[in-house]
């Protein structure tokens, strides 16, 4: 048994251009070309998206949230249906969280101690444990092919040590439990392991403070996975601060295993996060925003339920080449989201990832070419956050 | 100038067996394969599918409500948009009611005189009045490829006599208002009649009396129109009497102009109203239904929601060939139900409509090979309106 990698899970940096890297993820369910970014699919599907329309997109790789799929309809019977890949029917590579995102986000329903987190389902307020090992046991049964450990989180006002060195002791756990899985064939069967490629990776805390997150990186470091995530940002920072920690931070992983920046960001904070060393992003922002009427285009954010799109018959995005853009006007779509059509939420859905994964796309090409610090600064330069006030 | 027909749209027969009817209707956006179904797309949109979706379904018409669009954006603001065509960019055939089905229901926000129908908006209680003519002009800006007159609808329960008459009454205003707007270009410019082909269907009421029915085929057939409907079925009436309503009233319709029976119905109604000679049909079921979890087999309805299916890794119908059932199990399609994932009504949407859509295929097939009274006698054999007990 190799002891830090699977048979099947491996990682190579076909190109580099600065600090950005271009490299392919090879997973049991497929090759996924990085820098990537992953679809949210919080309970086994992008909401408002069929599968299809995701691979007509181009999406290698989604996400799903492990304490949602644990409480509904449960990992187990994910299990019993053959995995996560199985039950949802995406033949396609996919990353799980470890679930502990959303229990710390359950303020006053969830006590933490060195064993892990005791919370109280959002749904019917049950009791449930989850533990670094119980974390993995969960995803082993769900099956992804990327699994993360449980890591503690704080608020960004909180001192930012003692979390970091609680996730470093639990990723030890969790690591430990996982190489007994693929050790042990019958505890795996008694488990229910259903992807026995399954890889691990490891995540970074330190909040912003420098020295934290370089012995945090030191200490994942030290228990060994086969790819690493820097976790604890987009939680309201300023975003230079998320940037320097990003930079600070990425160099000290090792250049030849995958880097996750996780739960980031809108399309500027992707290129900037690509020019600092990361390989693989995922967020709710392309998602969330397209279902409340917010449009991503080449030269920032519309809003387009406002009033003056009433009776524009351009596209969203005149330069861009979705479906939604190809066929429909800002008129026709102000209308659906107006009415409260559900196709509102799902031409908006399919243009907002278009935007994220065509520019990854793009970004791919820019480093085999050489040529992604002249795409950095144009979309610096034309892409604005905030929402356009005319056309 | 042609007295009854406009000169794009057409209908022939190119096929019978026994009173079944296979046709072609020409509109200026298409061709439609007769016997056809047509998908509901209330407000511009076939709720939960994209026009993509409906293409790959074989959809060749869909409907579109005028009440509605008239309320939202209004059918001046589509009509500078180029017609509801242009507007939804929907490029092949449509009909639109005439607003006149919900405006009847909107009971006592509205009140009938032999001029029209005054009522409140169910969204904000502005007045309006539907007339005759004002309903012609309203689809007229919509630009439909076929429009329907103006029609009174009374409950089951009441005198159908009076209501056959005044319907016969507005058809014949409906009629010379569509006349006008056909001949005289300055009127059709100042109206923003978007579509110069539409066809203007009448519509036969007088509840289940046949010698009213027989009254209003007359009356109607009098004024003249390209296509003839039958209305006021499908409104509470045992399912048999419909039945007889249709056969007693579709033969004396003019054989080489198409039928339509609005608001039927469920899969069984359609293969017996083929039978008895209708040509096209609409129907909120398979869309509603889906939305409810109301999947169609071919042994009947189940209701995907039910426990029994949790880990049901069988498709929603086992012989069905849509992407739905090509891809997911009945398992996943619950859990999407149950959490509320908006890919629940995505997924059995598409496979509702799919049943429908496959079933006029193979009636139309049928009809050609001379194996309708085949087909019919096999579906009303396996098919059941209730919901299965058990797989």
């Amino acid at each position: 048994m190799g002891r830090w990698t699977t048979t099947v899970f491996s990682f190579s940096i076909t190109a580099t251009d600065g600090a950005a890297r271009r490299g392919v993820l090879s997973t049991p369910h497929g090759d996924v070309e990085t820098p990537c970014f992953m679809p949210v699919g919080t309970r086994g599907a992008v909401k408002a998206l069929t599968h299809r329309d995701l691979e007509d997109l181009g999406a290698e790789i989604i996400l799903g949230n492990t304490y949602h799929l644990h409480l509904r309809p449960g990992d187990e019977l994910i299990a019993r249906a053959g995995g996560l890949h199985a039950f949802i029917g995406w033949p396609h590579a996919m990353l799980t969280d470890s679930g502990g995102y959303q229990v710390f986000s359950l303020a006053g329903m969830r006590r933490v101690t060195e064993d892990g987190v005791r919370f109280r389902s959002h749904l019917d307020g049950d009791l449930h444990t989850l533990t670094p090992e119980s974390a993995t046991d969960i995803q082993a049964r769900l099956g992804s092919d990327i699994a993360m450990v449980l890591d503690e989180l704080v608020d960004p006002d909180s001192a930012a040590a003692p979390a970091m060195e609680r996730t470093a002791r639990w990723a030890a756990r969790a690591r430990a439990r996982m190489l007994e899985l693929r050790s042990d064939a019958r505890l795996a069967k008694s488990v229910l392991v259903t992807n026995t490629g399954q890889a691990q990776f490891g995540i970074v805390q330190g909040g912003t403070d420098p020295a934290l997150r370089t012995e945090s990186v030191q200490r994942t470091l030290a228990v060994g996975f086969e790819g690493y995530a820097i976790g604890g940002l987009s939680v309201g920072e300023p975003v230079d601060v998320m940037y320097d920690v990003v930079a600070h931070t990425a160099p000290q992983l090792p250049a030849g295993q995958p880097r996750y920046l996780m739960g980031t960001g809108m399309p500027d904070d992707l290129v900037a996060c690509v020019a600092r060393g990361i390989d693989m992003f995922d967020c709710v922002l392309p998602t969330r925003n397209a279902r409340n009427g917010q449009l991503l285009t080449r030269q920032g954010v519309i809003s387009i339920k406002n009033a003056q799109y009433a009776e524009d018959l351009n596209p969203p995005d005149p330069e861009c080449g979705c479906l939604t853009c190809r066929r429909f006007s800002r008129a026709y779509l102000r209308h659906l989201y107006v009415v409260g059509e559900m196709g509102a939420a799902m031409l908006n859905t399919a243009h907002n990832l278009y935007f994220y994964l065509d520019l990854m796309a793009r970004i791919r090409e820019a480093i085999v070419f050489g040529s992604f610090e002249k795409l950095r600064s144009e979309f610096h330069r034309t892409f604005s956050r905030r929402p356009q006030q005319s056309r």
